[in-house]
């Protein structure tokens, strides 16, 4: 299943994706998407839902992040070989995790404000994980039981706050904005193999980023059993499991992103992203 | 007012602590303590009960954190000048931010397991403020006024997966019990300078750390007003604020943690925590 949430931010209803593309409404069987609703059971009630049966969405109408109140939102640093290499780091020996603040989630259209101090507003393209179950420490062979689906993160940093100040990655990982997730939630019937998946990302309609998620240093898999071994992961918890080749900080020489570059991201299976940069408010 | 959770884990109710050091019970005027209730709205309500009218709760109760459903638990790092230099780290410039995971968040009192894979297992007394307003892009002037109340954090950390291993300082703070909080969420009509405070921390009833929140670096002011602008603090956000001298890994030799050891911690005005640490279960 394809789930969204849809309609004016803060005020998202529940909806699903068709075969044919159709937004139709859940409203009537779901009061939101949230850790709690994405239990095997409500998953199962409403993959039982004929969609022929739900009401058709035909507005324009707006994407949410497809989750709401999103509990940890983790992020896994450095896990494509060539992404290390552009960054100056070494190939990281285990999973390099840090967490963006949950309040930087926004839609996957939404535009992103630059705000005060920004510098070095960068882009990175990643398959995001949500879990489902309960994970503490799970073996690999298990781990992937305990996704509810993936999706789409922009994961946007600003570069001078995440490595010229004191101290550890989150402060620039977690202003408001830089957590486009979506738009759809891609449940694990639908997509059960999360490490065969094209990704792309392009600024004002060239190609910055292509990679596939089969070149991940650490698959979803041992990423979720390593992360077990730490700490609990709960039910709305989601985890952005890194970047490929191609990020500003990279070039030479460096691009950053300014008020008015648009970019557009993808990957197989998850549809697509378009955020606009917008002088702050 | 000191408001309190008590009762069985996952099944809290909320009380507050009277003036004579009573329990009584809230759970007829409030579903729960968490981010929404903490509004100023909610908060006057309850300071308007006459706490003689509340049902007095005289049995042994369990506390519980005083805050369900954390949203992002912030931590600064370093932000005692001796604590620094104990760690055997520079004076920060600007603070030191790291995160804990929600799910690490215990009751004051609860017993901390001895995870597989621990081996340097240390404490951190802390004063902790819970976010009760929004707060994006904060004068330090104004900061405090979005500050709900204050109470106590045990910072648990595992050094070596805080600092061994690849990364960031998240992997050694946030197995599950690694954050307990608690007993009191002391509310700022009654804590209104949380600069003068004692806070102390014992193991096996011999003196580990003393310290007075008048020598942090970074007041809670300064910490708040740093960190809304580079995320948005939401309410029910919780930033505990770092340790005072006399952590397990500054001692010479280093002395840790193990199964069978007493944490006894306190900060003036905000009540007692005691911990056990635990075999694995």
């Amino acid at each position: 299943m394809k789930l969204v949430r849809y309609g004016m931010k803060g005020a998202e209803k529940p909806g699903l994706i068709d075969a044919d593309g159709i937004l139709r409404d859940l409203s009537h069987h779901l009061s939101d998407i949230t850790g709690v609703t994405l239990d095997d059971h409500t998953l199962g009630r409403i993959a039982r839902i004929d969609p022929a049966d739900l009401y058709p969405v035909e507005d324009e109408v707006r994407f949410g992040a497809p989750l709401a109140r999103i509990g940890h939102f983790i992020a896994i640093g450095l896990n494509y070989a060539d992404h290390a290499e552009e960054s100056g780091m070494p190939i990281p020996a285990e999973p390099v995790v840090f967490s963006k603040a949950p309040s930087c989630v926004t839609g996957p259209d939404d535009d992103i404000a630059y705000h005060a101090g920004i510098t070095k507003l960068d882009w990175e393209v990643e398959l995001a994980v949500v879990i489902g179950r309960r994970a503490w420490q799970v073996d690999e062979a298990d781990a992937l039981s305990h996704v509810a689906g993936y999706t789409i993160c922009n994961d946007i940093s600003e570069r001078a706050w995440q490595l010229e100040g004191t101290g550890q990655w989150i402060k620039g990982k977690s202003a408001p904005g830089f957590g486009p997730l979506g738009p759809w939630l891609v449940t694990t019937e639908e997509l059960d193999n999360p490490q065969t998946l094209d990704l792309w990302l392009d600024v004002n309609g060239e190609r910055m980023q292509a990679g596939n998620t089969v070149t991940m240093i650490f698959p979803v898999a041992e990423i979720i059993s390593y992360l077990s071994r730490q700490m609990s992961l709960e039910p709305g918890d989601v985890i952005t499991t890194g970047t490929p080749p191609g990020v500003g900080m990279g070039m030479s020489p460096q691009k950053y992103l300014k008020p008015g570059d648009t970019m557009k991201l993808g990957i197989e299976g998850l549809g697509e992203q378009r955020q606009r940069i917008v002088p702050a408010g």
